[in-house]
């Protein structure tokens, strides 16, 4: 099934305990396509860059199958930046630089070709931007998931209410579920989410796994237990695309079904963490993927009987 | 199969946000023999207590099947006691109260009838005291398990080496494997312990569940989540019963039975957390442990193939 992704393309800076680099490819949408086109081939990218993207860039995008007439070009302004540097445990980090560019004032166009698209994931970005997506498809998508950070949660909270009052699945970390809902306890929190409006809730707990819940079912799927992470940026778009590439590819949205794509997005993004951006994502192959998710499997699953 | 198990049988005082107790029954080899009592008949206890321990205590552990004739009584000591205050987060406690009492002298006495316990679980104790147990046994046990914590890595390093060094399975948490191997990264830590000598290895990261290891395989439990933990005081004890109980009473130490053992463990731990100290391990019964492990399997369990 066709698959519309909407978030940032931009360019990143990061610093981590193991090197850093210069400006390269990053952005939530990247993120996310990058990791679904693995799984389905149907992948509607919309986003905004700066005449200074390279063009080698789109094209790797569309390498992997993600159609970009949605990727919008305003050549006389710069792309989005974002700089950022790890602290030793590396689930902390310092913003250095952020440069909105041409995020400010994004208008989000979704081309006729993508107006039928049957899955919908909102990257991170403003509320209003993600609202105005789900208000411009032409056919009511049968999916849509969200993911949003702390920061739409400080400033523009009503705006982010109504965007999750309109989505399936809202996809946020477990400082931003309680945040969001004000309590502590990730199983309180959940209900509270649920009643804003998403019928399904993912919380990830980043090394700690990620929680899935609807109303009446939780489930609980690891990540992977890793020597070394090198890099965690982009790891939870990563997770999302992942997540939202499998559904769209097996079109079956049950709870049973979103379990398996939990697994995926996890697969995934333990890959991502392997190396500086988007460096291990460009590369993988259907095996690697298998044999990855065969891990998760003995990781977790026992045969037992009561 | 027999079960032998070793520890403190003590006071606790405990405060958490929700309460407090006066002096209540407490210590690891309680918890442990209670938990694994619910999965396993022939239950052999070696603990010492004072004179000033409740003789209707000991009826209650005796009314759990639990043999108390290695339970020393030192008629003019005082029992083992603890005090300690939990923070909010309930993951950090300073400690009020130890008075070693009994436990300063304790020199394991192991009855001839518990001298071919097959299964051997060596609560916290001085790893001096727990070496004596395994030297004393008459047979060499199908399996020894240990606890542990950070206070003997302090203050007794190199006999508490040599007592790892005798074991089949240490049961440690996050931090005390960080800190007794000296890597931060779980798995890096895992393989520097059982290089120490245990076969397996379990690290418990309460609320984030619990990683089981052998040298070539890696599983996680996750822990369930609850909308509120009462009281931790012994959870990490009732864990350890619940998963040696389960293998003494299956007889099969296969990682594959283990991975079900911490499930036990698992199981029998999110019972203890909610109330006070032993309250809720006291009543427990067949039916309510089934569908708690059936909790787990849904939450953990996927219907998944590649």
């Amino acid at each position: 099934m066709s698959l519309l992704v909407i978030g940032s393309v931009a360019f990143d800076a990061i610093e981590t305990p193991f090197g850093k680099t210069d400006k390269i490819i990053g952005g939530a949408a990247t993120y996310i396509a990058l990791s679904s086109s693995y799984l389905e081939d149907d992948i509607n990218l919309v986003a905004v860059v700066g005449g200074d993207f390279p063009k080698e860039d789109i094209k790797l995008l569309e390498s992997h199958g993600i159609d970009t007439e949605g990727l919008q070009i305003k050549e006389d302004e710069k792309s989005f930046f974002w700089s950022g540097k790890y602290h030793n445990d590396m689930n902390s980090r310092d913003t250095l630089i952020t440069e909105l560019n041409v995020l400010e004032n994004f208008d989000p166009v979704i081309p006729s070709s993508y107006q039928n698209s049957d899955y919908v994931m909102l990257g991170n970005l403003s509320p209003d931007v993600q609202r105005k997506v789900i208000e411009r498809m032409e056919s009511k998508p049968k999916l849509i998931a969200m993911d949003t950070m702390n920061f739409w949660m400080d400033i523009s909270k009503e705006s982010l209410d109504k965007t999750i009052a309109m989505v399936d699945v809202l996809i946020i970390n477990d400082e931003e579920a309680r945040q969001l809902s004000g309590e502590y306890a990730l199983v309180k929190a959940a209900k509270k989410i649920m009643a804003m409006g998403p019928q399904f809730l993912i919380i990830k707990k980043g090394e700690h796994g990620a929680l899935l819940f609807d109303s009446e079912s939780v489930y609980f799927c690891p990540a992977l237990p890793l020597e070394e992470v090198f890099d965690p940026t982009g790891a939870g778009d990563t997770f999302a695309g992942g997540f939202i590439g499998y559904l769209a590819s097996t079109d079956d949205i049950s709870f049973d079904n979103m379990k398996r794509a939990v697994i995926y997005g996890s697969a995934m993004a333990s890959f991502c963490v392997e190396k500086f951006g988007t460096e291990r994502l460009v590369n993988l192959d259907q095996s690697e993927i298998n044999s990855r998710i065969q891990q998760f499997i003995d990781l977790s699953q026992v045969q037992i009987s009561i």
